[in-house]
């Protein structure tokens, strides 16, 4: 009586398999997973920075959005520190950097440097400010010294900008394309709309500081040193169930907690001079990744599905072979139905004697 | 009779599958999916611009490639609208902008400021020109005016431009590598041949009037308010075959119809005086994507599609069985044919006498 | 007995291919093959240049990383041509550009030009230098000339430089994490490491020239005129065995052997003239690709392997049935013990009369 619940379990198991990888899994369906991407991504706002070196200047969207050219991947700029007009001089290196700090000249070797130095050692040991002693280097004067600010990032209005996201998916396979941004003619429906799931699927205009906090993070703190969110789209389109449900769905995650580089601005002064302004820019990378796959009805995979599935007989086949014929008590009986013996006859006359012999044990499993 | 023709098709589908699983879609083959790809993209040309800012201006590559290094993407300038030599000042705000038109100082709240503002308003209402007056606001001035030409772009020949794509595939299971372009000592080869198929197919020299023609698109309509195109670089390996049939199929989509970012030039003025050059570029962007697979014979792939072929041999069997006992007019006889029923003995003095009673379904089946 | 051997051969290739896909292949986990990924890269150190049109001049990191972001794909400047302070005006061709060469104004139609030319022509043939006569060209003036150093690369100290690459890879299926970065409050250890596959695995921290050499190549020959360099960041984790040993594997392969671009500043001089300083930049390109994995045990992988294994006896079963049926000697004696022939009655008195009769091939293959 056991070996039928096990029986019975089994064939349900087959058929909630088959069940589970026709429809759960979408198993009747040709699927494309590898569709076109196009991304075009487009911020906007602007925002007002003091500091000593600039003085009170407006940032916009010029400023703050390195690279300009608006693919999936760029970065924010919400805090920095500023070396403006450096040229090729003479000064002391910063006391920070490795081996900087000396008391005498032989303390600076000619010629020496590190990864880290701003420049190349002249041999002397000058005057830092009143309290220092640093190594003379030649290179770009005055070096980088101070340190940005940590109560507050200097673009804090950042948080109200806004990130349009353009994006089109094509799926060649089913010759199917749809964009994420509504087609209208109406030429400030995306100045006024932000997304919603529900109610503006297709404005794909989100807030700065939504964004961050979607992706877990607090905007102001990850402002002050930057980090790095991941903008995720997926697309999973039924084209069965036409192209109206095909919509995409947004995800972030916060990626890096610390992020900032180094750009300069070059150009000569009048005397002829090099000269470049050096930025330490801290601020939110913004990675967009675009995901999808669609799926519609085909034969072939059909076909393939129920026929794994049917395999699957196959596989409960053996099973109850191994319950009825190891396990169950009147397994002996059911032996002797199942097997007939069969051994090519040696020295008969009567060429269909069978004779109980050593048979290979798969002609064995064959008589059943 | 019908049951005939039924078997046969089954017999015949299984062995089609096979063939194809084998043949046609080279089941015996390993594949590499993954290959390493390297890109490296490179645009020659010149184009005149007339424009009253900046008067008779040639453009080169340095000029008209963002970002200029000459990777998988890359963006063409084709057309612009120039704001030169803004400062940090007060000046008028564009009328076009949200809440900027105004009547009096009190339609014009200080400190107020939108996300398409050029800057922050300073409190007073001010003339823009003679038609208009606007908030003042604080921030680039002058603010960007004026539009982009709409009738014509303004780097129209930049269609006779030229792209050189540099592309090579490394398969690492096979330790294979092959590039697109010809290896060869001519330095003038690349400066004179264009991509053909058949007589020029290692020469991945592009005219990109003819890349936004093969995309679908026209050139001078593109370039007006810029756009996007997908270039989709594949390659097909059968190694078995040899290395030389292995070159890179070309397919070309267009993926936006609207592309423009701004992007501005930071310099100090003699006076101190921090300055930019505003731009706000429309173009092409070209997205170069390239996918490859290679596949060489191997003993692993081939035996596995024999035996997923083999498997199929089951569920014939499965179906031939629905058939004959379900379907076909003499399903009975075959029935009684096909199974004999077995049961345990309960209380009998023949252990060999079978009875006929309610066994286990699977059992049943065993038989057969 | 033949038939033996092939038949010990088919059951043990089942069971070694069940081991195999089950143990080896870890066929026993759920697997999650992408991960999410971030990547920021930051280079460090300084390098001389001594040329004459700017003197001796030291390159830091905001000068010789192109772009300046800091993330996965940027160049590293190593050699360059600089033609400093163009500006829009009439000189002559350089002699290497095709039709440049002239003898008289006629050679030089008015505003022909070419792919390759730098501007326009405008009509006359003037001198070049003191053997060479070209046509006059519009455009940025002077034009480019000189040739790159080719005995040494101008940097010739960034093979001292060092790239630190940060790297974290998220598995969202088994909300998992790792970073490649050691995560320490020593704010000197990266400054002071450098990676080692066994004493310092978590130090990410490499020297240009042994990333380089790692890939094949001659830092000082790569860097005259340039090339591309492939990282790969491979993580593999078995969750199962805990997350300690889940660490990147870092592979370099040498892509290019030649990269160069152009790329310009721009900026305004005092009169009001629009200025710009050229650069040819060569280099070596880093592309830094991460790829991961990672498998925790599954109950739904784990029976999919099983049966599929399972699956396989049958296939054993065929080919026992084909060796012993065809290709065995005593084939004729198995054939007749194991099929028995059943045909649907037509004109009998006892319906279960069996003649033997022509059967469909299936249903003589079912009595089996």
């Amino acid at each position: 009586m056991g070996s039928l619940g096990a029986l019975a379990g089994w064939g349900l198991l087959d058929y909630k398999t088959e069940k589970w990888a026709l429809l759960a899994k979408k198993g009747y369906q040709e699927r494309d997973l590898d569709p076109q991407i196009s991304v075009i991504t487009k911020l906007k706002g602007v925002s007002v920075t003091q500091i000593e070196e600039l003085g009170n200047r407006l940032w916009d969207v010029a400023d703050f959005v390195k690279p300009p050219q608006g693919e999936n991947v760029f970065f924010l700029v919400t805090n920095f520190l500023v070396t403006p007009e450096q040229v090729q001089d003479r000064c002391p290196e910063h006391p920070s950097i490795p081996l900087a700090n000396c008391w005498a000249d032989e303390d600076c070797p000619e010629g020496e440097t590190g990864t880290h130095s701003h420049g190349i050692k002249t041999g002397q040991c000058v005057e830092f400010n009143g309290t220092h002693r640093t190594c003379e280097i030649q290179g770009w004067c005055p070096v980088e010294s101070g340190t940005v600010p940590i109560r507050k990032p200097l673009l804090v209005q950042a948080e109200n900008f806004t990130l349009f996201i353009k994006n089109a998916v094509t799926f060649s396979k089913f010759n199917f394309s749809k964009s994420n941004a509504l087609d209208t003619w109406d030429a400030t429906y995306f100045k006024r709309c932000r997304y919603d799931s529900r109610y503006s699927p297709y404005c794909p205009v989100f807030r700065i500081g939504d964004l961050v906090a979607a992706a877990g993070g607090v905007f102001e703190d990850l402002a002050l040193l930057g980090g790095a969110v991941g903008v995720r789209v997926h697309w999973d389109c039924d084209l069965d169930a036409g192209g109206s449900d095909c919509r995409p769905h947004y995800s972030f995650q916060l990626q890096e907690r610390s992020y900032n580089f180094r750009t300069a601005t070059h150009w000569w002064k009048a005397s002829g001079v090099e000269a470049r302004s050096l930025l330490k820019l801290y601020g939110i990378r913004f990675d967009i990744l675009v995901t999808g796959q669609a799926g519609k009805f085909g034969l072939i995979p059909t076909t393939i599905t129920l026929g794994t599935g049917a395999a699957w007989l196959g596989v409960i086949t053996f099973f109850c072979d191994l319950l009825l014929l190891y396990v169950d008590e009147e397994a002996h009986f059911y032996w002797r139905t199942k097997y007939e013996e069969a051994k090519a006859p040696k020295v008969t006359t009567n060429p269909e004697q069978t004779e109980p012999a050593s048979a290979p044990p798969c002609m064995a499993a064959q008589v059943s």
